[in-house]
């Protein structure tokens, strides 16, 4: 018979003491002091032993008797069972491909990969002052109530005003709250393309944000990527594209692009809603950098242009504010508004209620226009810091985008440097960013790469591009010293 | 030349006066006191006329002609530019058949259509003390800021150990945090469905949830449907299907199932679990309402007995504590929750951060087990209360299930009665439930309704069943009024 008796439990743990007997008996047996077929003692003998009450160990023996750990015979007690046969489940052969995601090395002190604010410039004191006000609301308990899959009611009507008001929704439009941009994508993604047969043609920017290639390559859409330049879209080859494809869609984020930073200009911005309407294409305008804007005049959305109601906008408030509380939102015709909220339920339901609820009254506040005054003021400081650096540490030969607000610019080394493998130096020095290839659906942009400035300060940026071009200065080396080892050519 | 003297601003609104200046141009307009190529007064002017700063005027005259509303020609002046012709775009034409969710009428006052707790029983001072304690500890900052698609990492710890003690989880097993159990299954659908290249076969429950029907026919599965007794699933037909279809998955809500209220047995889940393994069948166990048992034996879970690792839970703080704050979360092995993030990221980055540091606070600190306790007490009452007023006021023939917890109970009405009819009936008297078709992938059970009781009140529960009584008495006569006024069979 096993021998228990040794077992000791902790009376003041939170962890009740038939669990904390169960968990014991189990290690036992894993680290082999019992063995499948041993007799466990009978309850009174070891509530005796271990001076436990006798419905603690009955408990504890059912508990593992449930779970198949010991087998109970009446009349001859409880014995460890013999453990059963494990066909361990193949999921290789069933799951798909993982798919890789880029994930800086542990040792990353100045991260430049990650497109986001920084966390020293939350204002943490007007966020616990605001948030205890709803806590303490008397709408407190329909926050914590199920939702509705539109949002919760008290912001979709702040935002729909506010964005009837300022020109951007007509009234054919409606709004719907969404976790941030990536599932206001996401659901367009849904309504638009899954339920096509044929794949159909989305025109999106080359490079591209790499979370919005990856949805609607998901959803099997046929993307064409348009090229990027200083003012934005080539129209000229949007029209072209339209002409040999007549594409569903064309995804835009007109101000201050995602990686590249770049602007679509007002020319454009007219001309682009000309083209889409006499080409009957479908506008989306990811508008969530637009208030970060640090210099030069703000310009109007496509969907303040827009005439025919073809474009469908994206906003959020996760660049402006807090990306840890998800919420964004979409502006569109009703009739698109009604299709999204259908996705949106079988997705999750509805989103988060008590961050909807925290952030509108953030805005409502007026203190969401006074931290987007101070993210402006640095802004501005993180962007300069990072074209002075770019200027003075990067390779001769490096172009790189000049932004006007955002928080990323591009960056296209010299060939014969590839990103990646400026990265992999760069990262042994504690530097990170994203290369190119991330932000082409065909794996182009080799020697490009995204420099996102928004979460660090002035004299980690100059010090992290001090460090890029310390590190493409030795790749370049390393490039030479090889070139001359290679055997010169035979000659024929 | 236009008159706008008459205009009226309001200093000491929020709204900026360049912008009120320009949205009442704007109205006047629309209600047709200014015309198409209408001059609009100089600058100078019209801010002498208002009393106005020339630069504010300015701003909104730029709003305007930026919109396409005025059109500025130098020299010359501004004029109303004539209305851009307006293509509508078409919506219907590209957009998905708008599927039909059937929402109460507005003047329902007893809901049974909403699975879901009562908001009167929320412990709402604990949830704000437990809010101000996250609100104001130092990890606020890191809840703000951008995280990770498993989850916030604290909450993960804390699910995965209290998973592991409990021998739900094994040290081959991880865990990810999602927004509740809807974006869990849609999830799952994602990964084993979405990518396949044939429709293949998905067992469930028959009648089961709409919400999960919808997000695997979304996915193109192939829903087969296994009936259900008290007992929980028939295995035998489970078995049968297996050897026809070679299905997939099957998931199975075990305890408590949504919408009969049913529980599988301890013997079903053992041997549904030996059935699964033979088959190399994926288990997909919604766990969502077990903690809610208000009478019987707690009955371990599918993990918990699964010995070859091939069994996916899902469980959910949303039906346990508050609805609105959506966290739920999954427990599978590795490889499946690596899969199961990259989804994550594709849908929505991350879950909302708040709520997740203010649910572990809620969890760790006794307030969730001090609630259930709680909700079990309210819980059995509403339960005896629906079974009780079932027994006294359904038509005779009627047949309904008695589960031991969860939210819901299963009513067959005697033919010839629809629940479509009388839900007809019903709610013109402010009661609402789902019909049975709802609830099949085949618009099936149309005899069937789901009661949901978590919300209601005794009284309100009786209440509401009584009015069904009589509405299906109604409908009843009604029947047999018009079966009477049919002509007889003609004679041949």
């Amino acid at each position: 018979m096993a021998d228990l008796s040794q077992i000791t439990l902790d009376s003041a743990s939170s962890t009740p003491l038939y669990k904390q007997l169960a968990d014991s008996i189990r290690s036992l047996v894993s680290v082999g002091s019992l063995r499948t077929g041993e007799r466990l003692p009978a309850t009174r003998e070891l509530a005796g032993q271990l001076g436990l009450n006798r419905t603690t160990v009955s408990a504890a023996y059912e508990m593992l008797e449930q779970s198949g750990f010991l087998q109970g015979h009446v009349g001859r007690g409880s014995f460890i069972a013999a453990a059963p046969e494990m066909h361990s489940f193949d999921w290789e052969t069933v799951l798909p491909p993982l798919e890789h995601t880029p994930a800086p090395t542990a040792a990353v002190s100045i991260n430049f990969a990650s497109s986001r604010p920084a966390a020293d410039s939350f204002p943490l004191e007007q966020f616990r002052q605001i948030s205890q006000q709803v806590i303490d609301s008397p709408e407190a308990a329909e926050i914590l109530q199920l939702g509705s899959s539109h949002g919760y009611a008290p912001l979709r009507h702040y935002l729909l005003e506010q964005s009837r008001n300022s020109g951007v929704a007509r009234d054919t439009d409606d709004l719907i709250i969404t976790n941030g941009c990536q599932q206001a994508l996401d659901l367009i993604a849904r309504v638009f393309f899954d339920s096509a047969t044929a794949s159909q043609s989305l025109l999106v920017e080359d490079p591209v944000y790499h979370g919005l290639l990856r949805v609607f390559l998901r959803a099997g859409a046929n993307i064409i990527g348009i090229p990027v330049d200083e003012a934005g879209l080539d129209l000229n080859a949007v029209e072209d594209a339209i002409g040999r494809l007549h594409p569903r869609m064309l995804v835009v984020t007109p101000s201050f692009q995602n990686p590249t930073g770049a602007t679509l200009s007002l020319d454009r911005r007219k001309r682009l809603i000309e083209i889409a309407q006499r080409a009957g294409l479908i506008l989306v305008e990811n508008d969530i950098y637009s208030e970060l804007r640090y210099t030069g005049k703000p310009l109007p959305t496509l969907k303040q242009l827009d005439t025919s109601g073809n474009v469908i906008l994206l906003r959020s408030y996760s660049k402006v504010s807090f990306p840890g509380l998800r919420v964004g939102w979409i502006v569109a015709p009703r009739p698109v508004i009604a299709r999204l909220a259908g996705a949106k339920q079988i997705s999750d339901l509805h989103s988060d209620q008590l961050s909807q609820a925290v952030l509108l009254r953030f805005a409502e506040s007026g203190e969401l226009a006074r931290h987007l005054t101070r993210s402006r003021d640095t802004g501005a400081e993180r962007l300069h810091a990072a074209m002075s650096a770019c200027s003075l540490h990067l390779p001769t030969g490096s172009t790189w985008t000049r932004p006007e607000g955002g928080m990323s610019l591009w960056v296209e080394l010299p060939a014969p440097l590839l990103a990646e493998n400026v990265l992999a130096r760069c990262e042994q020095r504690g530097v990170s960013y994203l290369a190119g290839p991330l932000f082409s659906s065909r794996d182009a942009h080799r020697r490009g790469l995204r420099l996102s400035f928004g979460g660090l300060a002035p004299q980690q940026i100059t010090r992290g591009i001090q460090i890029m071009g310390e590190s493409a200065a030795s790749e370049l080396a390393a490039i030479r010293a090889e070139a001359r080892l290679e055997p010169v050519a035979a000659v024929v």
